[in-house]
């Protein structure tokens, strides 16, 4: 009875490849364990005896990236063959892989109104930038999967489900490079920016506390963030 | 009388690609189900007695992995080479990836007037944004295509047709991210955006229920969007 | 006397091609029918028999595309070797490929002053964009390729030649989205955008059928589109 | 006993390397130092006598040629699979080249308030950009290793730890071109900008010697950079 | 006396190349005229009987490319490569694409005050930007080797060097598109822009000849350009 050499040379979609049957082997119940975990000559063959798998010739680097090392895969930044490779992951039945390939397209936005500590420093000539809510607007389950425990939903009056939009989530802390590390680091990337100050004279209705340079300086930042 | 092998090994204008023979074959009436259901004598072979097609040797990739699963075909994010694969699809007369693959190129831009709500906020630290209409501007059959049920196109009286463009659709809805979710999945990507705060003092002419802190905070912001 | 095969496997610096004979003879008076017009005796060869270019492996791509569909060719969209292509384009003297790979190179900006249409509104709750002019500036020979008929060029008094930069062009209508379309047609792409609104107290000075709100709206948005 | 030859052909994933055996050889403690110091007949092999290893076929390109000039190793310039190639250099035992790819992603926000010279000018007709400090905004550890000496904390009173977000470091120059270029040698990209002018109106509390017209002028601008 | 073959099959670092002998000669003093100029027995080869060169795979693409027409040769835009290739050419020392490689680095940044001709403009209805003056501001050497002849120094007092870095230049035309044409022949692309208007009434010190109206449309825009 024949069996599959040690190191396996493949043809997949006409890409060849080559890696340790071990590999191939090595998650359970996917469609390559169950192939070269059988006999090989139930298995096909090209004209060169390379093992042949009617699959896309390129994304097989990433399935055979993820099966050496599955704890340490990663795919790269601004993937854009993120969707491909989920369908190879599914049809080699990879769960891990499909995990790490899935994740909802869309876009969430970050405003911010800012102004500069005036009245309040007495040290007086670095003026630092001054943040009172960091505004988070999208879908309600995105915005969720991103900000996790640092998302302030309290004043999100309508519970109609995660798929609604909503205007109405704050962080709890005022740090927009916090924010945007954690939007980073689940896949989203910024497409767009936008500033304005604000209009008229501001001598009168100041607070208590208010500097009036303080009110001169006001200013709405937004910022736009997609995954795709 | 000779038959194309169970394995077809391709040589595609100089690049090898591997399939199975029902895998040329699955879409009925197309180039490669009549040319691999035929006899392999008539094929064009290479040197090496591969078949050969003369076609580009790094598109046809896409086009295997159409017929592959043609369901589940998509490309990748900002293809550039769409219009490219589209030629393909027309040779091989693959009507699905055609359709895939068929966009008219074009802008939209999405416009808004906002501030934040002050006086209607009784609750009062957090100051939601707020704004009254999203604003759609574009070619009119484009703007359809991407918004669907959600375009407002009430105030648009000019009926020229739909190579027109306009600027008299919003949306039904307001909010931003939904809007760009929707130009994202129509294959849309921000390139540009804009804001402006608002002039002069406000303090005159307050519509009865609008706070005069609302009305400073006044921007127009503006995101382009474009389909290659 | 020894022919060609139907079927030409190239070498092309290093990459491997494979193309119909006929495709390689299509256009007259290319250096490419001429070698393969001539006789195989005189092509060179490499040690695997195949005919030998020595030409960049990677462009050839291209040039055969270019061949199989001279009237469907198109390159990928912000095509970063569109320069190296024309080059090869000139070696092997396809004119047609020579004149879709000539761009200048080059910048022009959009600008509009803008507002929002308050006191001709009489149905009242969408005010919506209006633009009086749009600005069109860059290098007078590139504006008026892009834009031909929907340039105004009646203010621009200095008759200084094609090289000179203006900032007196507009355009005959007022949509940004159309003008965009048309800069992304002839293959410009957008790099920046910047948004501002006015200053100052508006209430003086008002022309008759201006609103004061219009006015307090105003706002210069400027786009820079790149051509590379 | 059999050696390996001078020149190794290699099969890594798939993908055919070549390169001199002492290039494999040169770093003392790594992964092929010890498989290619030791007998050829312990190594794995292809069906074709290549040396074969079970690793990503593209990204052993930057493995070769970190060994061949280590002190030289550079990344291309936003490369999307740094982390990836990390993954490669761990594996391989490269301290170097693990060093090299080893950046922890994230956001610095670089803030400040401009306006022109007016009131000092004394020849007049050209107003230079007039800045007064540029704030930098991140975590804390990435603002220092970004800005090493450059950076001024002196008036960041919460010494919680380098993991920390911070809003109150400033640098010691004014020159935001010097501070875009220190954060593009550290590979940061620039993703977002925003600019605001200030509000009311300004001729009340001039500080002596601040012109008015330079008060008029003010604006906040706030860039975004990211590193992957 | 053996002798090198008229085409050349190469092996570099994996990669196949093939080019004829006289173009590898063709660079006087050079590596691989030096090796391909010496006798075929000194040369290393693969298995295959290939020469073989321990050097990236990839990178040598344009290695040939500018060895086949140096005059002609151009990177591809944006090229991600540039420092890597730049260490190629120095192996091979091949000085015309050292030179072409070499750039440094760094950010320039683009401001300028604008407004639009309202008072000066008899014909009335069309309001073309006016723009005083081109800010330019980064590294004096960097700025000096971009605008060249266009630049305008006599402002900047500070003779400290090329190294340092200046606020204090401006050009000798207004038109930003040709400062940006500049920037774009040079290698730079912009990757930020900013915008903002002024605050306050205007309606006193207006200098004579300046309509209020050109005074509220008072805006600064700066534009930030890398090269990498």
């Amino acid at each position: 009875m024949s069996e599959f050499p040690s190191v396996v040379e493949l043809n997949v979609g006409g890409s060849p490849y080559a890696t340790r049957l071990e590999t191939l082997r090595s998650e359970e119940g996917s469609w390559l364990s169950e192939v070269f975990g059988g006999s090989p000559d139930d298995a096909a063959r090209d004209s060169q005896g390379r093992f042949f798998i009617d699959r896309d010739g390129e994304l097989f680097r990433y399935v055979l990236e993820y099966l050496r090392e599955p704890a340490k895969f990663k795919m790269p930044v601004d993937f854009p063959q993120r969707v491909r490779l989920r369908k190879e992951a599914e049809f080699f039945r990879l769960g891990g892989l499909v995990e790490q390939t899935t994740k909802d397209p869309g876009t969430i936005s970050i405003g911010y109104r800012g102004s500069f500590q005036f009245g309040r420093d007495g040290l007086a000539d670095v003026k630092f930038r001054k943040i009172t809510r960091l505004l988070v607007h999208g879908r309600v389950a995105t915005c969720r999967e991103v900000f996790g425990d640092t998302l302030n939903e309290s004043r999100d009056p309508d519970h109609g489900g995660p798929d609604r939009y909503t205007a109405r989530f704050f962080l709890k802390h005022v740090f927009i490079e916090q924010a945007f590390d954690m939007l980073q680091e689940n896949g989203f990337r910024c497409v767009g920016s936008c500033g304005s100050g604000t209009a008229g004279s501001v001598n009168e209705n100041l607070k208590p506390g208010v500097d009036s340079e303080e009110n001169r300086w006001n200013h709405y930042n937004e910022f736009i963030f997609v995954r795709d």
